[in-house]
């Protein structure tokens, strides 16, 4: 099934390396292995459709993610980083996106001017009509809500004219929130399930690159067949065997209704 | 733009007078014109791609929202009635959807299990993949959270294998919600904009239908206008000019992001 | 301090035994003396600015409300009903108000049609700018929703001009809630905090009226003196030292902000 | 572990079979088999500590959640009605609680005066100290909702000393909520996680006591699980396996913070 | 109409140029015109009664809300903040308030010890007894928030003995919240509606001094006629012809109720 | 009645002098006295019980919160702050808590990131199976929500293995809010009711140790007899006299419902 960029009222023209894109999706995750859990299904039909996907990783989540390497004699900061970077990488070639590495300390996560510099301009180059990250509540992450504010402001910023007034601004992407693992205490809503059935095995591979967290990964299955259980008893096709859920953010502008 | 319902996952094959409709829609309308001011440009928009668009009235508004015509002397139900169904029916025929008339009394209105029974076999009837009504709460219309909450119910019990066993039930349709008058409220979210603009000069001919309420039509023109506004400031096109807006009451089921 | 009913935009001509009065409350009352615990204060400041305040009492609390009343061996509901009466009557005279009683049975009250004809005809007759009731929820009394309820819905019956058409509707009153027991989980906020310190003591006295809850009346002076106490924490006198709490349930029009 | 009755408060003496229970819990159950799925593992644990466990099967569930059934050509109510409660029946043995059908109709289900009455009694006889039932909100199941609210009002009726003074009213039982199928759209919070790792297996026997929806046996298996690992992840204890999530819908009345 | 400061429980005794004033209201605007917008016509309305209105100008805008400046070829920031200063002064001197400029930088914007600092201190000079601000929240405006957080905040510190204790603290002002662009999704509430008919025409003219943000005008127009229906249905009287909506923050001290 | 700390998974082992302790509990309070108002007859009563309680006293709230003392000529933040102190050192001695001085600056609080690596550290040492603090919100206080948020911020980084790598991390404890002044406005829910009777005496004398907020003491009292009247009309038990509120803020993984 093609997909019609023009029905997002994105004007056509992005290249990569030479070859015409589909679009341009931004995905902003708060450590090393966030976009492939939570939106590895998704990332990886949008590749497929010939969209360009920049994944931003804010940081390595040495200190807050990686409990598992911390159990090793004499581990340190930039061993344990090393080996998420890899995994990272390693992930993202399974799910044919881009990495942009950020390399901030974790648990906390600071936003400084020069982050928040960072994070608009890669907006305005990666020019997104679609950006994922994490929602905006999360009692059992110190991260995830410092990294949804500073996505929030930075969409903002790369819109408004005054702001790096050498670069355009950008027209405003819609914005969606990941699933976090405690939904309801963290006002999270299913609000949008995508049908990921086709691309389950690719998210399934980009998972297996990632042996740091590798509870999460059977956590993971468990919960796309769940979200595919919820999609068949919401739509119309009973089809669906594995979805990913998001919640919407921003109203969201269409020709006809989703 | 040809409409692609297979999107939808709906089996095509409805037809309606030996033509084939590109998909079914329910609009469930507490009073005479409210089909008109809150969905008028939807329902055209789709009418014009081919749908099946079937309308509701449950009453015909006649104490609750016919106030103009009271004033003249002598006034009776049954003159305010014909009116207001004669206005519903002109307005219609403009939008191009089929009204069916409950006629139930408004102002309050009261949903026995005969009333019931009958939206249950209207929804396996025309077995509609989307559904629009009014939102859950109006702190200014006794009636609406009414009509939501029949509507509810109904798609439930649609849905569902025991009750009239002799019909088959449906699949579960998307459920949106009209935009209301005093809409903060009344709790209601523009979540999706839909973009009327080719659509809006049919829907301002379908409220010129409707003099007992003159007043809204202005209001109304306004309205689109402000949501157009909304649009470009949340969209990726500049060339919406008019819209109408909706809440999603239940998870968007879908293959890519709306 | 005269009273300006003008600033309401309520037009003057109210009167009572041949003297002008300077404004109309209504207040719904579940039970026999909730308008005495929950706003006896304010009741008292209206009747004594000149204000025609008359009180709907729905039920007289017999089964619900009256627990020292059926430890008496061989208790009948009659007898219950007689001495609530007796109690909501001189506590009225107390604080000058009139009473309408609706004599429903309580735990669970149910609103037939004939109970919303007549309170939508009680409306039309009083023609209050202002009303009082009970809040929209309350996880500790099954009536009090009921009755919100009821006010809601009679208050917009009683404003369309196609309901009972032989009286004319009446202009939009405020509405405002009674402070519940349960602040918290009844989802109440005190948004509006009137002095009543200068009409304690007639609220007091009134209290005294009604044995039958003789606990409630240190209870309420408490209630009455920590609401003193938030007042004089958010206002800027400091002479508040008792005050009673409302809610706010439509949207009030103004000259000044209040 | 010994269970503390006397740490709830509740007054010993509650008998059955001439055996002195620990304790009375009650158990609203909308359908025939929602005690199973929802709350299994809890009734099995506090049965084995030695209370009693009364379940009220409000309606069998023939009409809204006995698909499997009606796909047999010439299915009659009566039919399904019968399978339905044998699946009960046999799943309460497992568990060791006590089942009174009240055999109302589902989809929807009217609460009439009678069976309110019906409710209140059975509260006034077993005399809980905790009652579950279902959650307030439930989009996807029009009779939760109503037997929620049925519960509430029962409740509370339950502890009114003049409703049915011919039996002494009760002392108000803590009210917790199953947790629902679609959590996050329904506003269920997982307030309290009850470990029941010990009783799964017996749960397990029960639901597979319920061939009609054996779908959901292996759904709430990996819930179970889920919720195991929340409990992990927010408590004390790595030994937690499988847990069930309950919702507190009156204050916890208590002599140690839970 | 005379304003009775008296009854907000204000010591008189302002005084401006030797002319006693009836009252004192600070504003709090983040940028340079978001206080014609959102509250030009209360303003004149309270300078037309007597009162001394302060406004801080916490920006001037030039980043985030001056996007047709930036359309100039070799723009700089100090032309852009040069032309939005001599608006707003313009504006200013329309509506007879007067201006205090902070001269932050903008998207994002940043409240240092210093700006705190400087906001209690005004706070503590002009005494208020209201204070205007932005809401708590505002997806679509970076620094609407943080200014609404730096007032809530300031206004705190203000009445605290042991800050600044050189300036005695003052009594606590009512807070009220403009209305945003996009209300709903703002969590914006239209409380309270200011009937500023009388105004109207002074807020046009202030409006006609911002031409950097030409087509707000005819959008604050027709949200002020749009509020005015509202407070028309709302209300008791049916002159109001434009009104300005607010939100209020903190309870309501009050003599009568509003 | 001997508590079980084995209830709540905490290994045994804890020792103060050579003693066994029951149990850990912090206790994080913004200023001097707030562990004392809002939760000190619980903390009585864990101390009573054996267990170790220790609470964090981030400022002495010179500034906010010590009003009469600034009435003094010539008063300075030292002698404040020396007052402050003993008051809190007095309190704590008659409830038998251990208290840790952070010294920062309040009215506005700043938590630096050294301020979190020492709250993280005292997590680390005492490891509480229980945390008590301020709520997420108080529109009457600046510095409770800061506390509260770096509070929930501790207690996850606590709880990371890579952070702070030299010291075990700790379980996750148990995390309840205090009950602030003007709940209805502070979204507090006052779902834990804990009876404090037995330990009210104590509570009194502890709160008569801080005589700069005097007026607070008569405040608290007819708080804990409110909150008693709750847990009498929620409860069991007809014998609670006194009870202090709690909101829990993670969900309670539990052996028997609460």
């Amino acid at each position: 099934m093609p997909v019609a960029p023009v029905e997002h009222g994105m004007a056509p023209g992005l290249e990569r390396n030479g070859e015409q894109m589909a679009g341009s999706m931004a995905v902003v995750s708060a450590h090393a292995a966030d976009f492939v859990w939570r939106a590895g299904g998704t990332i990886a039909k949008y590749v497929r459709h010939g969209w360009d996907v920049n994944v931003v990783i804010m940081s390595l989540g040495v200190r807050g993610e990686s409990a598992s390497l911390w159990r090793t004699e004499g581990q340190t900061y930039e061993e344990v980083a090393r080996i998420r970077r890899e995994e990272a990488t390693r992930a993202a070639e399974v799910l044919g996106c881009r990495l942009h590495f950020f390399d901030l300390v974790d648990y906390p996560m600071e936003i400084t001017p020069e982050v928040m510099d960072r994070l608009v301009r890669f907006f305005r180059e990666v020019r997104p009509s679609i950006i994922l990250t994490h929602g905006h509540k999360d009692p059992f992450n110190p991260d995830h809500p410092v990294v949804h504010k500073a996505t929030v402001e930075a969409r903002l910023l790369a819109g408004a004219a005054g702001v790096m007034p050498e670069i355009p601004p950008i027209a405003p992407p819609r914005l969606f929130g990941f699933e976090p693992h405690q939904t309801e205490m963290s006002e999270f809503k299913p609000e949008i399930l995508v049908d990921i059935t086709a691309d389950f095995e690719t998210k399934l591979k980009a998972m297996q690159c990632v042996p740091t967290q590798t509870y999460l990964i059977e956590f993971h299955r468990q919960l796309a067949e769940a979200r595919g259980y919820h999609a068949r008893r919401n739509g119309q096709s009973r089809d669906v065997k594995y979805a990913e859920a998001f919640q919407s953010y921003v109203p969201i502008v269409t020709d006809m209704l989703p």
